[in-house]
Order: structure tokens, then sequence, then C-alpha cells
């Protein structure tokens, strides 16, 4: 089949890739539509330099084969960590930070390419009504749910969104969603007109202006930034991660009693539910042929995906 | 009278200090013993360039003058932060973040003195069978019990304090006071002794052992540490302030979904009571004339204070 392949030195497209063997556990998908995602990106830069495999983990498909027969010929999206149930993270409810977890496209084979296979329990099935183009978002919009699952957003808090890239927009129309009231600080006039639907914009904030803090710049100064945004006893969600150290004083936490919270992967539900009611909607994908990879890599469009045929 | 004043440069023991002054929201309060802290030594390196005054913020005295006169006579100890009630964080239950408020030794004059001044509202009256030498310890014992106000600290729960100084003993106390496992990371066998009846001691520590895991190590780099010790969705409370940048990597926090929690000066009745009930008991206090001020700066004791006589 043909894939992007990671070789532990640079991704290589393929057409030769062996088809997935998958066993009880695990169904067979045949991918419709995958997703770039800035991970993907740090994998072919080497993020990642242990791992040899297919790239990606965003993706739509329709499961081929898989023991739970109900699911056979339906479109479905996936949850990225397949984890083991026995550790003490799986068994003290916290089983995405599971001690084995594998995640397709950073430890195992993933979805930039015709099939993949994944445990059939991570699997969720979409409405007949939502388009795959839109379906694609479920992953990365997870991820942004995953702060109302954390931090307690009211009706009318001022909320704060330090970045006004992809994840800050998924971000943004969360809180918004959830009733906050939004300003999103950025520094590119640009790219902050695609926020002004749900938020206020600056690249001038006020110090002490916000209750949350959301930090989704991916610099590693986001922080010191989020520091003097944030109200006494507020609360910053930290998302970015990224390879470089930074020079930083975090005397100001205990000194403003703020917490900080991390923040990664989140809940599918309430963002195939969000997709699905149309109640956030994000600017449209890119498709590309896999075999031209690096056009989507380097692609500007808010979401750049591979669609397979 | 007498008493230790910051000019501006450094500290100076002075003789003829003019008596305060109070209003009618405020009381006269005869010193009797009063504790050096690191922030006192940190203002005498210049901490707050912009102080002028009289240094000290941890007291026992006795009540002279003051509106409220059921306290004259009574033996006192005093929360530092004077607060105006009107502002923001006043007005949302935040009122020791009051964006005006004071504070004795590092805004105003301070108890490093014969007599002081405080709002009479910060006053709480100590039992008779608590020795005012015992009593002493209610300030630095509260910053560690605000750390109970802010993470859930269960029974048997692994807790891990990471440092091995006053305030880290402090906190090893009210951990195990709530029932936690405690373990305490240090450098200086000698000084892990003191913890030995309430905590493990180490100074080479499993990586991801704590559920909660308090920084006080004082130093910039406590938190590199710290996050390699907590569990994933763990809990690390940051007590430690200091005056230089520091070289380190956060990604770990996103990652991990790590909780960060600042924390600073605490609550003064959980602190007093336990003093009160010997359920918490630490190292005498080490006595000292105002006049020999650098030799209790220079002391090596658990704590060194002041006697007024």
């Amino acid at each position: 089949m043909r894939g992007l392949y990671y070789d532990g030195k640079e991704a290589v497209y393929r057409e030769n890739l062996p088809m997935p063997v998958r066993d009880k556990d695990r169904s067979l998908i045949r991918i419709l539509l995958s997703a770039v995602c800035s991970t993907d990106k740090e994998v072919r830069k080497g993020y990642r330099p242990d791992f040899r495999g297919i790239m990606g983990h965003e993706f739509v498909g329709v499961v081929e084969e898989s023991n739970d027969e109900s699911l056979i010929g339906k479109r479905v999206v996936g949850e990225i960590n397949e984890v083991c149930h026995e550790c003490l993270y799986c068994k003290t409810g916290r089983s995405h930070h599971c001690m084995r977890r594998t995640t397709p496209g950073l430890s195992k084979d993933g979805c930039f390419a015709e099939y993949m296979i994944l445990k059939t329990e991570n699997l969720h099935v979409i409405p007949d009504s939502l388009p795959t183009e839109v379906a694609v978002f479920t992953e990365p919009l997870a991820a942004a749910f995953e702060i109302l699952e954390q931090v307690d957003v009211k009706k009318g808090m001022p909320v704060g969104v330090l970045g006004d890239g992809r994840l800050a927009l998924c971000i943004a129309n969360v809180m918004h969603l959830a009733g906050a009231e939004v300003t999103v600080i950025g520094k590119h006039e640009d790219k902050l007109k695609l926020f002004e639907m749900i938020a206020k914009t600056t690249t001038n904030p006020e110090a002490e202006s916000f209750e949350i803090l959301v930090e989704a710049t991916g610099s590693p100064l986001g922080i010191s930034q989020a520091i003097s945004l944030v109200r006494k006893m507020g609360t910053i969600v930290l998302k970015s991660t990224y390879a470089d150290n930074a020079s930083i004083n975090l005397s100001m936490i205990p000194v403003n009693e703020i917490t900080i919270v991390g923040s990664r992967c989140g809940p599918f539900e309430p963002a195939l539910k969000a997709l699905s009611e149309g109640t956030i909607s994000l600017p449209a994908i890119e498709k590309y042929d896999i075999k031209d990879w690096e056009m989507a890599f380097a692609s500007p469009a808010f979401k750049a995906g591979f669609e397979f045929k």
C-alpha cells in the first residue's frame, strides 16, 4: 500500500508498504482522510529518534475488519493512545497516561497510509450527517475540550488565549462555546482576523486581565507572558511543548499563588458533538495526495491533509 | 526605641527610633519576641530596594493600645498583609493579594523593634497555655498549612517534600498531620535527621513516586527535579522564590498533564491550633538581643529571634 514512512532519518513516500495485520482487539481501517499536525512535522525533524514506521495520528476511516461486527462499514475517528488497563495510571483513571501506551505515528504505525490498525475500543463512529472533511478535526478539537475537563470555565469569565495559530483557534472556539468572555492575544494582525467572530483580539494586552489564560504559543517564552497576564490566584493552562530550554523565573507563581495546569489530549465525545451540531466550525482542510506530502507539510493552510481514494 | 532599620543600603541597629503612632484601625503592640525569616535576609541584601523602615514580620507581642478594648494586655500574633477591602482581589475572596496591601518589614515598619503597629483585624490572641517561644512559629507554619487549603491531601497518599530546610520541616509536619505518607528528599544527611520522626528521608528518590510533590528548595532548579518526581496528572506545590532566572524546560508539564500550584502565606488558625495542641513541635528558637542582629542573621539554628524585655 501507499504511505509516508519515517525511517529514523527522514520521511519517505513508499508504494510498497505491507498491509497491516490486526489481532482480535484491533480493527482494520481504510483511511479516507488524514491530517497533518505540528507533531508530525516535529517527528520528521527527529523529535522521536527511536521511531520507525508510518507517520500520522489524525484520521477518518472506514472499518473493514473487526471482531465488533457492528462497526464494519462504519466511518470512524480514533483516540490515539492504545493502553494496557493494568498499570498504575490505567487503574487510577489516568489511562491516557498508561505506562505502556503506544501511539500511531509516534511509537507504532500511523494513518498516513491507505490502511491502519487501531484498538477497537479507541474507535468512535461518526454520524452520517458529519462530512469526513469536518470529522477529521475531532482529535485536535478534543485537545481543546480537555481544558474544560481540567478547569472551571464560568459564563462571562475573562479568559485569555495566548497564541494565534491553529491550536489557539480550536481553544478560543471551545472557550467561547463554554460562555467565557474570550480575548485572543497574538502577534499577527492577519491571523487574528480568523478569531474576530468569537473573541476580542489584541497584540498589546493589559497585565493581570484574565482569570484563566491558555498558553498556546508553542514557544518556551510563552509562560513568562502568561504569568504577567493572569490575575493573582488565577490559572494558566499550559499547552505548548518544545525541544529547547528557556531562561525563565517562576518566582511570581508562588508570590501570586498562580496555578498552572498542563494539558494534552482530550475527550472525543464533546468535540464530535460540537462539529456535528455546527456550534464550532473551523476553516476547510486542504487536501493532497500522499505522494505530495512535502507540499502538505509546507502548507500555510489552517489544516492540510491526505485524501485516499 | 531600639530596633533594626533598613536604610535602602543596609540593615542598621538604632536606639533612637520614634515610637509608632496608631490610627483607629490599628493597635499598638509591645514586641516580646520576633523571628528572623529568609525573607528578612533577602531584604538585607536588597530584595526590596524601595523599602525604608524597621525590618521583620514574624512576632509575638502584647497589645498596649487598641480601639478593641478586649485585646488590651493580650498576647497576640499578627497576619502580615494589611488590605483595603475594596479592590478586585479583596472583593473576590483573595484579600491577601490585595492590590494596595502593605506588609511589615517589606513595605511598612515591621517587628524588629520594641513596638509596632498593625491593623487590629490582623491580630490573633494566643492561648495562655501557649508559650511565646512556640507561638512565634505561627506565621511560618501557616505558610505550610496554606497547602491544605489548595490541594486535596488524602490519608496514605504518597507526598514528597523537596528540600531539607526550615520551611520543608514545617511542610513535612503539616503533610504528616494530614495523614499523608511523607518522604523528604534532601541533600544533607545531617539535616534529614530532623525529619525522621515524621517522614521517610532520602537523597536519591525514584522518579514518578509522588501524587503531590512540595518544592521547598529555595532554588530555581527545584522545579526541574519536582517535574521528574511527581506522577503523571499529579500536583507540584511551588514554594520557592528567588532572584535569578534559570534555564528550564517545562514541556513535561503539558505532556504529563502536571498541575503546579503556587503557594505563599497561609491561615493562622490551624497553625495556632497545631502549636497549642502540640500536634506539631519544632526545634527551639535561639534568642538574641536586637543589637546582636548580625549573629542572629548568621545563625544556623532552625530559627533565630530577638527577645525584647
